[in-house]
Order: structure tokens, then sequence, then C-alpha cells
């Protein structure tokens, strides 16, 4: 068979209890970051948990989850006023919130007409050295909030974080290190701007820290699938890893203790996380289980892949267990890309569940 | 505007025009694969130039191009005989061409019901260390030469070989050290099979050399496009690259030499170059010229990707030419995984042109 991506709902519903869980604990309103899963389906799996507002990544993403029922959308990348017209449809169906750190971009915000106002929230780089304005720039943030504060075409809420260099840690130690003085900077933002909403929380901090309640909100996204990246931040464990690609063995190499897969750089990702000795690799490979996956196993890990060859590295042992035509799991190193290049899902029954960028195009 | 990958139209014919005379030339059949462009109107672009017979990478690429009536197709990965159904389908429109290095699957294939006989190759590893048996173990190719002659269902024809080796190289003179010694075993190999096609032939090789007319046929397919990763190979030079990715600005970070554009992984894959002083990069910024682009700008590449987000720096000098809303041309990486992302190209006039994974989900 072809390569098909694969969800243990079980799993999924599972992570998503409990973040919601812990975000009612904490007084936290989860917004989660619908750019991992891209599905209507999965979507409405978050409803039953009580999310009504979501967050996503773009614009067209914002209208194809508006027209699934979304009427609470932040669309986490910093508007582009460019497509005003898009943004104003886009205000007729659902209550949006934007997001920026330009003056000019708030300008242009002024003369549009929204049919709803939308929320707008000043992004500030907390340390990270994407976008946004830096944290500690009180200036800067001080005109971008009077300015926005004045406009009438949009309703200032607060603020918005994303500290992304939560991913370079390989610990629970390594993150709550690198978050630290992160949550000391909102703090201080917090005390200078009362009354400002914060959105603020990645994947490997709200599963790691309850200090993310400094925020009123958090977006953290990925966690609802996880993936062999987040095992190694220390962010969960290979158990809590919801989808893994189902691929077919097409030919053994008992020489070099590796065999070939069809699954590769247009189905994976050319995402990659690296071993001890500073190697690539793209995928570990799971135990078969049930109809399903188990645990990872020892040494069995995808060392290369070109656009659809991938070729699994693994012990003598594992080897002589398998023949040509079997299929294996293999969990991804990044569940959001992957899912992004499959376009689509299956559950472990076969049913297929949707994916945006199968239509987006 | 959302980002789109732009193709210039006469770059591309005259990279097509260029190999095809060079096939004539040497005497060889070219059959470009078309995993690269993935598209039904620029695949009819090569019928102009003479081409008739096709490479892919997958049984649904086949079918899609089948479909478009093309009737002579080599599947260039290794045969998935827990698809026969499909492929007994396809035998059906198409003269397809498989290739294997597995036993097992010729025994498969003896009990296929084809409607037209598909031809056979055996792949041979020349050195790579991807799929194919070693081209140096005689006598494992010996028994597979003899039990594909020996089948009824399929018609075996010789050899397919593909040296992905050659991406390594750094220059031209690289390339051709690289690849020399895969031409003596390829010598070898056809004296030892007189009268065996040998398919053979990457871009950086049949852009480099003429000695790959030791083939029968040749199936270079990244070279309808070329890309970044191209000119560093020494394949091609900039002026050869026929798609860029037109992105616009998002912000700008004067105190950081940076700006943000709408563009990330999901639209140039993760495929990275490294630097001198090896950190990743995954793009290169050309100049804007009329309605497409120019040369590449010095000092200007995308720095760091996330989902959505591509960082790009550059120097002070440029950065102070552009304004938020600006839409720049970034040269990709690798254009078979951008195109693969994006699903769809625009030509210079802004015409929509097709792509296979915008529809194959």
């Amino acid at each position: 068979m072809k390569p098909s991506l694969v969800i243990d709902s079980d799993i999924v519903t599972a992570n998503i209890n409990k973040m919601a869980e812990k975000c009612k604990r904490l007084g936290l309103e989860w917004r989660p970051h619908f750019k991992t899963h891209q599905s209507k389906t999965i979507g409405r799996w978050f409803r039953t948990f009580g999310v009504s507002g979501i967050t996503v990544s773009s614009i067209e993403m914002a209208r194809f989850f508006a027209e699934d029922g979304w009427t609470d959308i932040t669309i986490a990348f910093p508007v582009d006023c460019s497509r005003m017209i898009e943004l104003e449809a886009l205000s007729e169906i659902t209550q949006l919130t934007m997001i920026t750190s330009s003056l000019k971009a708030l300008e242009q915000l002024s003369e549009a007409h929204f049919k709803q106002r939308p929320h707008l929230l000043i992004e500030v780089d907390p340390m990270n050295g994407r976008s946004g304005v830096d944290i500690e720039d009180t200036s800067a943030l001080e005109d971008l909030v009077d300015r926005a504060s004045s406009l009438k075409t949009v309703v200032y809420k607060g603020f918005y974080a994303h500290a992304g260099q939560t991913y370079k840690g390989r610990s629970a130690e390594d993150v709550l290190a690198i978050v630290a003085p992160v949550l000391r900077r909102l703090h201080t933002l917090k005390a200078r701007f009362p009354g400002s909403v914060i959105c603020f929380g990645d994947t490997p901090s709200c599963s790691l820290t309850d200090d993310i309640d400094i925020a009123t909100q958090t977006s953290p996204g990925n966690l609802v699938f996880y993936d062999w990246i987040q095992t190694r931040i220390g962010s969960c464990t290979p158990a809590d890893i919801g989808i893994a690609m189902k691929c077919t063995v097409i030919e053994l190499f008992p020489k070099r203790n590796q065999f070939l897969i069809h699954g590769g750089a247009i189905h994976f990702s050319k995402d990659a996380d690296v071993t001890e000795d500073g190697k690539p690799y793209y995928g570990v490979v799971a135990e078969s289980k049930g109809n399903g996956w188990g645990n990872p196993l020892e040494g069995a890990f995808l060392s290369s892949i070109s656009q659809e060859h991938g070729m699994v590295s693994c012990t003598k042992a594992y080897l002589e267990t398998l023949n040509v035509g079997d299929e294996i799991f293999v969990l991804p190193i990044h569940s959001c890309l992957t899912a992004d290049c499959m376009g689509g899902y299956i559950d472990l029954d076969g049913n297929q569940i949707d994916h945006f960028s199968s239509v987006r195009s």
C-alpha cells in the first residue's frame, strides 16, 4: 500500500483532554493551534472538551475552519494587509483575532471595513528572534498599544508571544530554564499593561510547567499529536504520540542492516532530528501492535530519505523478522509538517480523516 | 498575497531543449523524470522536444500522467507487489516499465495479469547505498536477469541505476570524480550483459558530462527547473533556475538586518543547504526584474523557517530598499520538494499551472 498517516484517536483525545483539564485548573483559555492537525473532523473533537476559540496560521486556514462553524479564530501570523479584502470577507463569518507588531499595518487596518470588528493582539518577541516587537522595548510597545487602542476598526485586546526557543531544549530542565526568563518578562509586561490579554504558550512549556498561568490565553497545538522531537525535548513520552506513518517494506538489505520502505520526503517532510554523532534522521520505527503501534523499537530509525524512498537502519534481529510487503509504523519527527505533507489521515479502523492541505491549492 | 511558486517558462523550455539536444547528440533516449514538476501542463511542453517516454516515482503519479495520454511510463521506484491490482489496471492504459532487485517481487510478478506486458529493468545500486542490487554482485545480477528473462508476464529489458551520490559534489570536478567509478562499472555491466538496456543519469551527471553515453536511456528530471543546490553542485548557473517563490514582506527588523516573509516549511520544504559556517539555510533571494526575477542578491538568504514564517537575513543596504507589503522572489534549495509542497504554479503572466500533489489525496 502507499504510505498512510494513521491516527490513534484514543491517544489524541487523551492528549486534548489533558491540556483542556490543565487549562481549566490554571484558569487559562485554551485556543488550540489547529495548524498541527488542519482537520475539520479532528477540530470537532475539541468541542467536546469545551474549546470554542481556536488559532490558525493563515488566512485560508481561518476560512477553512470558519466554514466549519468556528466563530472565534486567531490568525497567529502577522496580519498581511495586502490581503485586506480576504480579511474583510472573513470578518463576516467569524470573530477574528489578528496579531501585528507593525505601525504600518495598524495604519492600514484603520482604513479597513470589517463586518465584526477583529480583536487585535500586539505581537511581542520573547527573545525568540522571529516575529514581533522586542518584549523589552517598552517605548515601541507603548506606541503600538496607543495606536492600536485608538483604532475604530479593530478592538485592542493585548499581547501575543511565541517562545519557539523552547524547541531547542532536550530535557524538561532545559525547557524550564529556557522559558524562565520569558515568564519573568511576561510578568513585567502584565504589570506595565494591566487589563491586557496575554496569549502565550507553546507545546513544550505548556506540557512542562504550570507557570504559564501568567497568560490569559494559551494556544499550543502540537500536543494534539505530539511527535518524536517532543519526546526528545521532554514534552511527552513515546506513548503520547498519536500519529504514525504506515509504510510498506519494499526491499531488505541484510548486509548493511537496512531496509527500504515506501515513505520519503514528500510524506514525512525533511524535518530531522540528529543522532548523537550528528547525523540527521527522519523518524523512528515503532513495534506493530493490534491494528496500530506500540513502543519505539531500539535502534530502528529512518536514516535517509529522498522523494519517495525511505531507508531504515536497524538491528540484525529486527531485520530478520521482516519480509518484503510487510507494513511497519514510523513515528514522525515533526507531526505538523508530516500531516501537512500527507493531506489526510486514516484512523485505526481505516476511516478517512480530512486535512486542509488536500483542498487548499 | 499568499506565497506562489512562479515559473519562467522561457527558462524551463530552454532547459528542456538543452537536454533534449544533448540526448539526440549522444544517441540516448531521454525519459525525463516527471517527479520534479508533476504537472500535466509542463509535461506537454516536453512533447514538442520529441519526448514520448517518461519516468515517475509512484504508481499514482503514473496514473496521473497516463490519464493525460502518456503511453510509455517508467515507475522508477522498486515495484510494490502488494499493489498489483493497481499495476494491472495501469497496464490497460499505458506501457509500463517497472524496476526491481527482488527475487520475491519477480515471483509475484510471474502471477500477475497485465493487459500490456510491462518492461522490466533490474535495479542496480551504483555505490549509492539506496535501493538496488550491488552493481558488482555478478552472481546476484545473473540470478535476477535469469529469473526476469524467464517470466511470461513481463519483458526483461535491462538495468536501471541511480547514482544519487553525485548530489554530494560541490563542483563540476567533484561530480565527475564521483561519477567516474560508476561509469567504469556500467561499462563492465554492459560488457557482461550485451544487448541489455541501461537507464542511467541524474541531473548533475547529465548536466556535466557526455560520458553518460554509456547508457541507452537517461531520466534526469530536476534540470527542468534546476534550483539553488544545483548551482552549488555545479550543474547549472543561477540564470538556469526556472522557478522562484514570490513572497510578501511582512515585517522589517532593521536592528538585526532581517525581515519576515510569508513563506515557510509548508511552502519551501525543510530541505536546506548549509552556509560556510555550517548553518542551514532554505533559499536565496533574487532581485525582482520585470514581472519575474533576475540575479541572486549577495548576502540575502532564508536563514530560518517555521511552518508559515520565513526569516530573511540580508545586508543593511538591501533592507533599506524594502517596505512591508513588497513582494520578493526566493530561489528554492530543492525545486522538486518545493513544487510538491506548493501543489501548483503560476507563470509570469499569472496563469495557473497544475501540479499532481493538489489532487493526489
